[in-house]
């Protein structure tokens, strides 16, 4: 089984950058941390500030059947992009919205998610372990 | 490590009624299965369509370091309890919001969660798997 | 044929109290007017106080068809209580929304009504009379 | 006893077109119905398209004392027509308002009702039994 | 000079039906009391309960120069006839607004008059004396 | 192939009156042009400042299948008026919304369209070309 | 009979400055004019940049009896003083309200008058005639 | 003298968790100076998590004339019940409102109260000192 | 100890005028009872109708430590003056709000209180009293 | 005469994805038919995910006198991008607004368009055909 | 060349009181610093609590070519004054706004300027720095 | 000292279209003069039309301590990104918000900054003059 996670703007910081925001784990050791615990499990990564480009990520990947999900934070993209959003719905692969932060405590701005709508679901709070409820959530036990 | 799950108001009707919006699984069997996958948790299970009673209960064991987390899915009090809030935010055991369906995409007035900013996370639309995705943020490995 | 009817918050006081809100026949005066004007219904009442009791006695008498409807004035819930709304949606027996005063033409906040589209319909504005109106809804003529 | 039922705009169309939305049983079948039901009572009946014909006719009838009662259901322009309401007001005749369908259950647009506020009172849902309930309403049992 | 004064819906009960809201001056008499106060001035009126109808007279009188202005008390079509607006901001005679009450100080939505804008000037709160201060406005001193 | 064209309030204008708003041809050479352009085209022609009217041809025309598409411009009562949206959904002959002016670009309240949602599509902005692009609409090349 | 003139923020301009928006007669040439047209009434003035010296002069003179009406250009302050609305309120001279220009033409925030409600009526959008017509307003002829 | 205190959700916390928000005096410590300072005055305390618990204490106590007054910190049923509401409107002992922090300066949701306006009066922000002020408010002075 | 009380605009009118709103004890009597009562308090009395005169004052003795706290009655200052909040932000001399009236249960624009975030507390609604139980609040007993 | 044809974000999509929402037909079929129905026209076409990318597109050939005209399917980015809005506004090409659903039908959020207000017109609704429909607006006969 | 400096509400506190707002260099030492920087630049300075006081100097040298530009800091009345707009679009010297903070950073009422659409031009959140750039914006280079 | 301008969606268009809007010096000549008024700073300049290649330079070139400052003009991107607005949050440079055109006379869309609050300091309506000021906010004299 393989998952794809997608990160929105910003979210080259993770770890290097504000860790009062983005947490004090950079990704690549979160993503090394991912793969020991799900060794039967391939994750591809991708990240962008481009609006477009993770859209023509959602595009490349999400009819041809080769993820078993995708996990996608969107950062700010989360609250203004209804051209993320509209990829998503017209994708086949399953779309996990996660947040880092509980955006729900944050500005007026961030409360509104317009890509959950199409999600299967969405996660938010937990820090990095949001990305592994993610994926917790798409390898659900049989 | 023990983890208190609380249920809101019409959610005893879980896997009886309303298949569409409530799923087809009793909620007892879906504890058993949850027992099953983490045996080394004591579960504890309240459920009440009374706002009052569920404060009560959050007030009853949120300050004995009983649990290692509570999960509560309010139902429809998640839009209209500022009450339940306040006592969320005043306990000291951390409290993981959950619900069934993709709230997001139902009606306008469920948009807005009053208890989500006092909670530690969120996590909504796996349907009965998002408990135990909560039970996973909870119970985080080390 | 069985009605259930049910009354919400200070609709104790019908008859009793405020007549210039409440009316000024007691509820006990007029369940007996009732009776006599339709004898072949048994007609079972309940009143609370209680959000969570009104969803209690709702989910007890709403599976088991027991009763051909349920009348029910929820009082000031008729604006706040989404878990009402709910557990009308969730059960089976049809609901009817009776209101003694007109309520469009109170304040701004009774001019919504969360459980008027859950319901089969909704009466409002003709005192005590809005009840045997329902109760027509209910017993329509063949 | 004289009653007198006005249609507003697109209820010409009732029982003939648009089932979904406007029954299927033709006015004047119901119109049958309803004399046969209420033989003591007699009924008149205007249907108009033109807000201010329905005005025209509310004051015709509505300062000469010959209905007991006026069963309006005007349609859309229950949602846009300030004039009908202030006519409504005007007149001495008591004015029910009736809609076929849960219009709280319907767009946005259609929750807020400006000539409830100076009805005597308001049904609806009920189909065209809504009719009947209104009439009931006029005609209540001593 | 001559005037011509167009009132609305409901306007033809003036004098004869609640005071309170309408004064006690019957609209023949007024107009009786404003031409003997205005000798020199030729007065036309027109009544009617149909948007259309008010248009058509506005287009009919609005282009040939007959009157020096039309004195337009619109009722409540003043807070919902936008076509009522583009009537007058297409015509070249110009358009004074009266009102009888102060509608500022009546319910919210008689806040917003749709036509003020097109019209020359508003006159409101006056009684009958409203319309006696638009004819000094068209009629105003050398 | 017939197509009926329909304009609303103020809109016998065209070409006579405010050249700004309304265009500098008058309707009837645009008719010509129109039918010369498109011989094999019956076209009829209903211009009404009453939305009574309106609905009435609506009615008139909307089942009789003697039209393949109706043109409506319905000027200000695209903002207003409910009961023609409602008229449109009910009748069988597609409706296309049409506007010569640019409507988005003009006052906040002409931005919201109360009969789009209900027509097949809607063409802005053209002038009286936007007539001729929705003959193009309806009677569209094989 | 005397008549109270006032006249709030930048009308000391009238006249003076920016003729597109305060007219090019100058508010004294405009009182001459005005005494000669009424030369059987006392005309004050007092023109104020400061809230409170008006409120202080309609306290000044609102209970005295000395003049038969005060009538008020607030400016600005139309749009933001409540405590100038209590004043008038609380005075027993009737105040008329007018403006030079049409308001409800002007920007959004002009729209609404918090003084409205308290004046005795209002007059807006005839230039300085609107003075003159409040003159009338408060002598009206017997 | 009697005098009822009522105090809503979360309240039973006082001086016991969060003191932050809710003050570092238990309220038993509280009601024991309360006393000392006011010997004539008999007091009652309840407090309960459930909305119609203190709706029933309300009615119980609201008609006997038992207390000169009743004090009532509803907590965040402050903001939410309608019920609560209701039933001080519709009992005969006057109630004051308390809230111990600065509502006005928490968030936006905590800013109206829904009790306000039928409470005799509201004291809000002075900490437990609130209560002696609401005392103070009910057992004035002659 | 000493208390500087100030009233804002119209409340010189109070016990003078409408009696309704503003009492009937002239403010002269209530500050002599006010020092019959508190003996020991050395009371200074502000009002103005101008807000810089307000500010002015409220600088003029915030900051020496002259008073033990100031009473505000703002008024409708208290709805609209944001300059009034910043200077009792700026002071250090604790400020109490006091309302005659419950503002609560007025109009719309007057249930935002500008200056209440900033106040130590508020207290409205008790007629005069409202300023005793100030005192009360600022000279809190040992 | 040539066109440029640009569509926006996830319409690469077009009659290979979704074809309740986007059709059936595949692009390049699209364009071929479209081409054979005007062979005269020269007809390029553009697509991008990527907000930048279009603006870059118009501006490059926007100002160039190329192309007759731009019809341009903004996708969600007609709902979203100002920047393409000022894009539209600058160059010097007019630019027809094509939508292939009914947007106004669609959720709330797609109901305003940005970029309508800085284009020539708009067409919406009719499936593919309404780039036939921009055609013929851009390439009106004379 | 000659500036005037025109301080509103509150900002006599500069660098005296509460340094977190209002920073910690008396307004008087930066005036002093200012004049060195722009030794050929005369500067004036005044400050009011009072909206009028400052509409006053407005009007006194805002027609007679004194100044070369006017900085104005009007505090809390930005946010409240139409009054001042006025002034300002009256006057023929140009005003450049200014603010010590960076007001979009504060509290949602302080977002909106309604003196900014009259100002040449704003300058916000660079501490008393944001004078001197206004006095750059002002005395711009050649 | 060096400092870097960044310019978003369609500044590159500056002094070569709509000189209304973007001035009628290209940017390049601008560039000349502001280096020849501060030889001693270094400018660097950076323009794109896409979010994310903005949020890339603001990462490339806001952590490395490059540049004194960044002058940002984000054209309309500054009321739509919240991808850039927390772009700027992350980095260590200080951004300065800088508008050629007076944002806040301009359409509502473009009064809300989501940039400003995050940035040091915001300058509008100068023209090109924007950006020396920006210059001299961050190259403040000692």
């Amino acid at each position: 089984m393989d998952i794809l996670i997608i990160n929105g703007p910003n979210l080259n910081l993770l770890g290097v950058r504000e860790p009062a925001v983005y947490g004090n784990t950079s990704f690549d050791d979160f993503m090394k941390r991912l793969r020991s615990l799900y060794p039967h499990i391939g994750f591809d990564f991708f990240q962008s500030n481009h609006e477009g480009a993770i859209i023509d990520r959602l595009h490349a990947d999400g009819f041809n059947g080769r993820y078993a999900g995708i996990i996608l934070n969107a950062g700010a993209y989360t609250h203004t992009s209804l051209a993320i959003a509209d990829a998503i719905a017209a994708i086949e692969t399953p779309v996990v919205e996660v947040h880092i932060s509980n955006v729900a405590a944050r500005e007026e701005i961030r409360h509104r998610s317009l890509i959950a709508p199409v999600c299967r679901g969405s996660i938010a709070g937990f820090g990095l372990d949001s990305y592994r409820l993610a994926v917790e959530a798409i390898a659900r036990p049989e």
